[in-house]
């Protein structure tokens, strides 16, 4: 790369920091937080009004985009970025979390994931050589190695060191794909590649993992595994004693978390970018959060006669274009998705807002 | 009033004509078309996008707002524009045409109707009188007389005479009631009240009842009871042989017309305004209209890898911020609500054109 993935701007004492992740498709300032487009689109929001929530970069699903409408399709009409009309870089997820999400209609193999397509029928295959295949062919921006995650139940849990090693071999396996499948990009055209680091709640496991996840020629490192029903003590357990353990020159995305208490404790200890369904699943049920981290339900009958706004602190297009808690609640009571939308877009905002706090010098 | 509520300002030789309402919300071209925010928005969409289509008026329903959230509490938070966040004037039907399609759970007496709320077992009682209070608490800045719609069916026809007395006897009743509830308000501060025609497809009825309600202190005259499951060309020729009839000083009102091709016909026959459920009814389930009249569906499987908009020639948002029918078609089937903002958008635009078409010239 002509310029490094990611350049420190800001480091505090202990080990949070703001910075510029150097993409193909753009700059984006850390840390930062990814809405989850999972079909291309953030559920019933347009881009631009998801760009005005302050979001840099979308999150898309590889495993549901192959599935409908396929990524030779969306490759065919341009790609993703033309497909779905965002202007801003795309990160795609590997097919790795379907592995997790979909234990029940799966088959792990060294070579690859089997699932079963419900509505089909049909049996899809994704290894790290497809994987990477398909996420190029979508033209994302960051692509993420194929991962074996496991969860923590008690019927996974003594998979995870085997899940940790395979998870290894795979991304192996995924440098070399993605090396010769853009051999022949120029270096500034080249999409980064991020590994995943697993190994449950065991220190031992993780540390390995880190070492070797940041041994490869990775832009960045995710910390998968966590947020997958583990205690919030063990979480942060585990977050404090990765802290110092990471390659500064590396870039490092904590999947699946968008609590905004969680992130703070995250970007606190070096994380520098999230991704969750949390802020549009949540609004599209009324959920939002307000100053101080707190939950509000919007369908509540406490704000039949409310006039005020979600957040009398906020910004977001939602709080400032006069839609007041007994509007929404209305709205919500009517099922109308202008409800969840306009929910949606205060979440949204309040994590980017959080975010824009640590980088303007709350660190 | 200070000014005439309708300004003629074109008129053709076969009786089309463009024009300006005059409201106390603001003034409106002629003719136009509302879009329908029944419960006070259009579904998913925000009124911001609403207006951009080129809509000048909302039509919401007293009926439906009178149940959710009730109009007192409307009122209390500034009347439905506050409420609702919508800038423009605001048209509220009479409660009349659920007379008509909740044919089975009302009960219809000279005094007013009884409604069952199947939602919570209570009964719902509107009158003339009920009809005006709401309307006015609601704040709505065109409001409708309260009136007997029935269908034309074999088992409703019988009833025609009777329900085109009751609704003169009614306008009467509204027209007293509007009049004292109003008759502290400034001129130009009053909103507007229609008389609605009756008459089913009785020509002799609905001569009657065109004269009826222009001998009325009524701002303007909707046709209803058409619309209602006739032939298209029994709907045509009520249209024709009502035009030459209509008093030029007062503003005419197609209820319940959407298609293209029968609001050229009406424009073309002195008809100033329409409201239907169709653009966002039909874009919720893909149905979008396109240059010529012509409708596609974007489920379609045709559309799966077609990188063109929705029209070529169409201005509307959807079609100009670069979404194909392939992405479209992608967001039908991924059940995301974007998609029927997305067409609800397009179509309702498509209307809206229409009716420029015929302001700027086409008469």
């Amino acid at each position: 790369m002509s310029k490094l993935p990611f350049e420190q701007i800001k480091i505090s004492t202990n080990g949070g920091r703001s910075g510029i992740l150097n993409t193909r498709g753009g700059k984006v300032r850390t840390p930062f937080f990814l809405p989850v487009a999972t079909r291309g689109a953030v559920k019933g929001l347009e881009p631009t009004r998801v760009a005005a929530t302050g979001a840099q970069v979308l999150l898309s699903n590889t495993y549901h985009l192959h599935l409908q409408p396929g990524e030779k399709i969306i490759k065919k009409l341009g790609g993703l970025h033309a497909f779905s009309a965002w202007t801003g870089p795309i990160l795609t997820d590997s097919g790795g979390f379907q592995v997790f999400s979909l234990a029940k209609v799966r088959k792990i193999t060294e070579e690859g994931v089997y699932f079963k397509n419900f509505a089909s029928g049909a049996e899809i295959f994704i290894s790290p050589e497809k994987s990477m295949q398909i996420q190029l062919d979508l033209g994302a921006d960051i692509i993420m190695a194929f991962d074996d995650l496991t969860g923590l139940d008690a019927a996974s849990i003594s998979r995870v060191p085997e899940a940790v090693e395979r998870t290894h071999r795979w991304l192996e396996r995924c440098v070399a794909e993605f090396t010769k499948r853009t051999k022949n990009l120029k270096e500034d055209q080249k999409p980064l590649l991020f590994g995943i680091v697993q190994g449950g709640l065991a220190k031992k496991l993780r540390t390995k993992s880190l070492e070797f996840v940041q041994s490869q020629p990775v832009a960045g490192v995710a910390i998968g595994g966590l947020a997958v029903g583990e205690t919030r003590p063990e979480m942060y357990a585990m977050l404090k004693y990765l802290a110092p353990r990471y390659d500064p020159a590396k870039i490092r995305y904590l999947m699946g978390v968008g609590e905004p208490v969680d992130m703070r404790l995250a970007i606190e200890h070096g994380i520098d970018m999230f991704d969750c369904v949390l802020p549009t699943r949540n609004g599209r049920h009324g959920n939002v959060w307000v100053t101080g981290d707190k939950k509000l339900n919007l369908g509540s009958a406490a704000f039949a006669k409310d006039s005020g706004p979600i957040d009398k602190k906020c910004d977001c297009n939602t709080c400032k274009s006069g839609y007041s808690r007994a509007f929404l609640r209305h709205l919500f009571k009517s099922a109308d998705p202008l409800a969840g939308s306009l929910a949606s877009i205060h979440n949204l905002r309040y994590l980017a807002r959080l975010c824009e706090s640590y980088r303007e010098g709350k660190l």
